[in-house]
């Protein structure tokens, strides 16, 4: 099987993208993420440029990743200075990765009229730069930024933009199709003449400013390419990069290479909706292979061949991509991934059983209304329990007030809560201050429950994410909100639906503090047996 | 110029994606939209499956198109009847359209397994169908439904049904990759073949479910096609169609095909945005041509290189396709961004003018909390305008209270919100009930600032995103909350960070108004002069 290196660049050039921007700790849990996945790179930022990735690199220095090789991103030395003098190289040296990518300048025309030097610096400017970090030991790619633009109008000269990165040691050549501009049939015919020239690995870093990009990177994988760069979803610059949840499946499952552990294909939509969530975009429901309606039926022949054999309409079966097949008109669903949650709280739980369709059931009804479990473990265990009868409440809610007020508060805050609640026919009435609405009920309703269950004082709020589900209605919008929550030793999700932010939080917290007081009562059942 | 006709089909196969359900009014829209930007052939409903689409063909009776010719979509004749008395065939003559697409079982497996027929009576079927509709004078496209599965199973089987189609008289043999599986070499070897053996025009129509359907269509017109089948935006069935936003562009702009009158090319923008709105799709952002980050440039070196030269970083002119070019504020943009925003408020201002160091240092320092300007055009006018001095704001607030209830009021709504605002020495005071804290607040301040500013009833909000910046306080982590507003005319896109949700959503709120309010004057002041 021919193995194809697949370098994610979802933290360098999906960074990007319009709307993203990754904090450190979404940086860790992206790279986790594609690390569990199975990607052999991944590039991670470019300390040159923005100085808050060096502190991301230097988390990561205590992480080890299973499957994949961490890459720093930055550029050939400034002209007139040597690499040691060049801040940005030090800053690149200073991320201590194994790997590092270099973009260099392929294009005359850039290098006359955007960097302004000469053609001949530009070439010692990639040689010295890429010999400099061989010398110390770095996997070097060579990113030949705008390859294919500059091989169209100077074919000579883009050729030794690659001759001087080959001559200093490059481990891959990589051709950039910056602006995203070239045609699949150019792409083709311009990277079997550098396979054909070079014994080196050859890599492709495609745009979609054509709408190819994935085309283009198969393409140029079919002339000889055997390394490919992009983005899980595809996000970056402009455009966006090629697509990798959608180009690993096409040369993996459709044409025989092997990008990732075959083990792991079924983790990719998992692994593509994950990164989506974390980068607070939401996954096309069109998206090949890992969208939602990827495998969506909606018109009646259409169901009805899928029916008789799915070949008839799926190009592909879904479960080997980790998706499932949807029937838009008369409702089916796929039932092993909510089976496998199922048996970790009633073992023997079969495909066919009753509580399997009454979950599903559930589960379809909510999805409805905008829930989506996907990552909210926490919930959808709760889930299972409520639809099952396997839950008693742990407390009633009387009533809750919240008052926001503006100017705020003497103490500076901006909102204050009162809550009662009744556990075992006893009432607790408090209240708290805090900063903003949903802070000051998270506040007084820790404060009344800690009463009864003081456990609970050890469980804190991770993380807390809002996402508005449709923009019609604007401030009205339905929202969804995710809380992680952590105790220590576990990290578990819960997730709230209303048009009302504060009762989409109040769902979410409530269920994340049931789920710690039922796995601190399991605990203690297990420590017992 | 070689010609190619486009056939659109986001009335037909486009109505099939999820989430889309165009009403009569709606599908007139679109048609008059298409007609517009002209296309050669609107395929406006399947009469037979769908009898709703015949009222719209009764309705466009009266309509008289500039460039495009409308057509209906069936299929071929049942097995064992005559097309006569097929009523299926009779509904899609009842919509008395000059043009109509046939499909039609290329793929043996389909025929034998899926319609239970036999090989020899489903060549029957295609050409008994084709002939009668010649014989009523159509215009009859054929759609090879799985031509290219069928071709790579049984090339012999799959090229009889063309011939069918062909000696009955198509004007049109469609090549379908109805399931989307297959790959841009392939389409290219096979409609190579078809365009060999046949005089009549060969079209293609291809579905995303590999994300190459664009590039497939491109292969395809690279081997001889002259007809492309595509949806506007590209929705439809599963991944949607080939994306004739995008594939108009590519065939026309860059390998110099005329699809539409060159006049109109500059209409593309508009017409995907329009086609979205009406089917009520939130259009992506990074849509190749046509989408709002389309000619976007975030990166430093990017924006750098765009002033410099465009072609550094674009691959066409935006205003080409009727898009513009934006440089999106943010850290690691540099001061070209930031310049060419404020010499449309400030026209002379330069790189290094001391403004543009107080407008720099500024935005740092927001950036810092946690703004960000990118995309929000509206408040970053604001924010040049309030630090330059160039603005005074509109109303005083006093203070306002909101209260949020559980359970709810009676009425359902969960919060209500009083305000407190002073305009020239006049104060006014007001409340309202509202879904949610937010949306009771924004309801109270248009309520008590439409007392003095009326045109603000023109304002709506058309999305409202919410971002947790940091995970690490979580309830009590910053919120950057951006609102985006319209007036019918415009659309601009404002911003607010901080702790508190409600304040965050308040000052994006001020922001948008005002905006608005600043926009009008200058509107009648250059109405003025």
């Amino acid at each position: 099987m021919n193995k194809i290196t697949i370098f994610d660049s979802t933290l360098r050039d999906g960074a990007q993208a319009e709307g993203v921007s990754f904090s450190v700790e979404d940086k860790i849990k992206v790279a986790l993420a594609l690390d569990e996945l199975g990607v052999s790179y991944i590039e991670a930022g470019n300390p040159g440029s923005n100085p808050k990735d060096l502190e991301f690199f230097e988390r990561i220095k205590d992480i080890e990743f299973k499957n994949t090789t961490i890459a720093a991103f930055g550029s050939t030395r400034r002209r007139g200075i040597s690499p040691s003098e060049d801040s940005n190289l030090q800053a690149l040296l200073g991320a201590g990765t194994k790997a590092v990518a270099i973009f260099g300048k392929s294009w005359d025309f850039h290098v006359t009229d955007i960097i302004n030097t000469t053609l001949q610096e530009n070439l010692e400017m990639i040689y010295d730069t890429i010999a400099y970090l061989k010398e110390q030991d770095k996997y070097v790619v060579f990113d030949a930024e705008h390859f294919f633009d500059g091989y169209k109008e100077n074919p000579d000269y883009a050729m030794k933009t690659l001759d001087a990165a080959s001559q200093a040691g490059a481990d891959c050549l990589c051709l950039c199709d910056t602006n995203g501009g070239t045609f699949p049939q150019e792409i083709s015919e311009i990277t079997k003449k550098v396979v054909d020239r070079f014994a080196v690995t050859v890599g492709v870093h495609c745009h979609n400013d054509c709408g190819m990009a994935v085309a283009n990177s198969v393409m140029a994988v079919l002339a000889g390419a055997t390394h490919v760069q992009g983005v899980m979803t595809g996000f970056g610059e402009r455009c966006g990069n090629t697509n990798l949840s959608t180009v690993i499946p096409n040369l993996q499952c459709k044409l025989g290479y092997e990008c990732i552990a075959e083990e792991n294909i079924s983790k990719l939509t998992h692994t593509a909706r994950k990164v989506s969530e974390i980068a607070n975009l939401q996954l096309s429901i069109r998206e090949p292979y890992v969208g939602k309606c990827a495998f969506a039926h909606k018109g009646g022949m259409h169901v009805d061949g899928v029916c008789k054999n799915s070949r008839s309409f799926e190009h592909i079966d879904p479960s080997v991509v980790g998706n499932e097949r949807r029937f838009l008109t008369s409702e089916v669903a796929g039932r092993t991934t909510i089976l496998s949650a199922m048996q970790r709280i009633i073992p023997g739980v079969e495909k066919n059983s009753p509580e399997t369709t009454i979950v599903i059931d559930k589960l379809k009804e909510l999805e409805y209304e905008g829930y989506q479990f996907e990552g909210a473990d926490g919930a959808f265990e709760l889930l299972i329990r409520k639809t099952l009868g396997k839950y008693k409440p742990f407390f009633e809610l009387e009533n809750f007030k919240i008052i926001g007020e503006h100017p705020p508060y003497a103490s500076g805050q901006t909102a204050s809560a009162v809550i009662k609640i009744k556990v075992d026919g006893k009432s607790e009435i408090t209240a708290a201050e805090g900063d903003g609405p949903v802070n000051a009920l998270d506040k007084a309703l820790r404060k009344a429950l800690e009463v009864f269950y003081p456990n609970l004082s050890d469980v804190h709020l991770t993380d807390y994410k809002v996402r508005v589900l449709d923009g019609n209605s604007a401030t009205a919008s339905k929202v969804r909100v995710l809380i992680e929550s952590s105790d220590g030793p576990d990290n578990w999700t819960t997730v709230g639906v209303s048009s009302d932010i504060i009762e989409a939080s109040w769902i979410a917290l409530v269920d994340s503090l049931e789920y710690k007081l039922i796995k601190d009562i399991e605990q203690k059942f297990k420590t017992f047996l």
